[in-house]
């Protein structure tokens, strides 16, 4: 078997590309991916935080984590971000979907060692998963940039799949007497919560109130 | 290597459990999951819708599918259940985290060909992905049966993880005049989109509105 990925479309060639602005796009609508990794022949998948740094997935953790542990050594890895972005209800059982944005990145995670670049690559990832909050929050100090493990995966090997459609139901079922159609599902943020410990009277951040999440 | 799976808890152990019950309310709250298999050396993971049976988790899929035709064939696979619930804002970035539920399940699924087995397995992935709907529906008929994989994957060997908790500062930074909490994110429906081939005039269904997105 070969080392190199199988990106081949063989199914739904329609919702499938290499399109790079349109994985940088779904990236950067998504807080989490799932890292897939094999230890042997047993395969894990995890969730985890993630960021783009142009044409790099930036994935953080602890030093202490086994798991960056063996992503920072070398071990063979599939990022993949998936956007659920409603239900497609058709006519029949077997018609019915979903439809989402996903991509599958996949390669060798490597760790970032030198200190500017892990400071400028932690910073990249506070800014994205939580906007305007980076200038509010202390620097981290040396002890925490040491407890934390960044890795950064090339965004060189991927597939991006899509699916934005409205039911397609054959004919036989078009006159069946049911609604059909597509019900979005997009996430929202609640009312914020302050911290039991938050003693100093300070309303949340406006900045809240713009983050979205695809 | 042992062929086992690793399903030790290093780090974060109060997060950590096995317990049934809180699986089983995980996978019943989510619609999809990631699913974890590697070819070679190489991982992927790919979203799948999931249903729950009992103790077995159900998949399904096309016939055609290269993925569903490996995972009938007996690859190990992992098949993460993952809810993000909010965002945990501290008062520094290394503090920072998510609120989360997950459940790692490890295994390999067997195909249910017996035809019964089948009907009903596939109904119970209709009733838990669009709940009151499968009434309106039309049976499926032998040919999407045949059109379909259905995989079962027995809830036997599993982690969760539950991080559901405020921010956890040091008292150093107790002082620091910013808010701190958590975020609490969920997703939601959104207005049903009716399909441009809906002729005839329903309205959408009441069950939509009762559908929850955990």
């Amino acid at each position: 078997m070969s080392n190199q990925p199988d990106m081949r479309f063989r199914r739904l060639r329609k919702k499938g590309s290499r399109d790079f602005a349109l994985a940088c796009g779904i990236i950067d609508a998504a807080r989490i991916a799932h890292v897939g990794f094999s230890l042997g022949h047993q395969p894990y998948v995890m969730p985890m935080a993630l960021a783009r740094d142009d044409a790099q997935v930036l994935l953080h953790g602890s030093v202490a984590s086994r798991v960056m542990k063996h992503l920072a050594g070398g071990l063979p890895c599939c990022v993949t971000v998936t956007l659920l972005d409603g239900l497609v209800l058709a006519r029949s059982a077997f018609n019915s979907s979903m439809n989402y944005r996903c991509v599958m990145i996949f390669g060798i995670a490597a760790p970032v060692t030198e200190i500017e670049a892990k400071v400028r690559g932690l910073e990249i990832l506070t800014a994205h998963l939580m906007p305007g909050r980076l200038a509010e929050l202390r620097p981290s100090t040396r002890k925490e940039l040491n407890a934390t493990t960044l890795l950064s995966l090339p965004l060189e090997s991927y597939t991006v799949k899509v699916s934005d459609s409205p039911p397609d139901d054959p004919a036989d079922d078009l006159a069946a007497p049911i609604w059909a159609g597509v019900l979005p599902l997009r996430m929202k943020a609640g009312k914020p919560q302050p911290a039991p410990d938050l003693k100093i009277p300070v309303a949340p951040p406006k900045y809240l109130k713009k983050w979205t999440f695809d």
